[in-house]
């Protein structure tokens, strides 16, 4: 058992490793994504001990539904991280494009307006992905077996962290585009229509 | 590039598979200790993205500094979670120690108020470790290269995440110890002393 749970976190170092590296991704985006896969999986856990157990019979549909939507969750969460950093590339190669003739400047400019655009696109299906997720972790802290209660909240600030830093992972890029870009007030309106179910927010 | 990243998350699935099962470890606890450890990677990106150039040059020192003490809390907090999920076993067998006889009750009860009080240390180590770090995340903010300030913003975001979730952790322990247990008010007396320098808390 004790062997199993150091390998476990020895699997963790090579993520960790390029995490900390020079390396601009993976960064925020990735660590956000998987603090949203780990609260997702907590949520999951606290399910998988809810469910079969003669005493929660009664919510017993509700957690395999609940179950069933954390687990689909976190697998988007993980590909999200994927295009997030695959987006995040392309910026930094837009940001390597030649700038000496004003031709090249140009094509340089929309380039990399166009990859800034995209590259808020897999943060806000993140903070989206949280707003989701969050209700779910609200009807399992009422449901779910009480022996694993803490795990339900620790489940829940996980999420929470999660929408805070893939809303900081949007705002980063909506930052660095012109402020009168069509895409920005749209972008902001329909992070703004998140907010409501994120406690603190 | 892209394949790399991809192999990079596919090897943090065993410990996610293990998060989501029905095994209570890994639990709340591994996932709060992986959580600091993901956000003082970050902090530690930071200073190696800070480091070695020319328009940080003054704040050099500082940020080596940093990075030094970022690197030594993720180690920290990684052996912790080890120790996390250690103790908590001993209480799962503390659990199911026999209670037929009264003798057999009273060393049940005593074995497991021992094994509650050890579960109780290494989330407190870690509210304590956050506590910590959090001052670096906000220096690193003032001097780190802003070209990755949005990094910094999550790093702190999942230190604070991870306080609140090491929180849950030691609390979970507490309320299923005597009220009157000494430990008890120790254990919250120390609480209460970390929370001054935590947002929101």
């Amino acid at each position: 058992m004790e062997r199993s749970f150091k390998l476990l976190l020895d699997g963790l170092q090579p993520y960790l490793n390029e995490l900390a590296s020079a390396a601009p991704a993976p960064g925020g985006g990735a660590a956000a994504a998987v603090t949203v896969a780990q609260g997702l999986a907590l949520l999951s856990m606290v399910c998988n001990l809810t469910i079969g157990k003669k005493r929660f019979s009664a919510v017993e549909d509700q957690a395999k539904e609940i179950l069933e939507q954390v687990s689909s969750m976190q697998a988007e969460a993980l590909s999200g991280a994927e295009a997030d950093m695959d987006a995040f590339t392309v910026v930094m190669q837009a940001y390597q494009m030649p700038a000496e003739t004003s031709e090249q400047k140009s094509t340089r400019k929309a380039t990399l307006a166009d990859a800034t655009r995209n590259a808020a696109e897999p943060p806000f299906r993140l903070m989206a992905l949280t707003a989701r997720a969050l209700p779910l972790a609200n009807q399992l802290e009422k449901i779910g077996n009480p022996n694993v209660l803490s795990d339900v909240f620790v489940g829940r600030h996980l999420l929470i962290a999660g929408y805070r830093s893939s809303k900081e992972n949007v705002e980063v890029n909506l930052n660095s585009l012109p402020p009168d870009d069509a895409f920005v007030s749209e972008m902001r309106a329909k992070m703004s229509g998140l907010a409501a179910g994120v406690p603190g927010e």
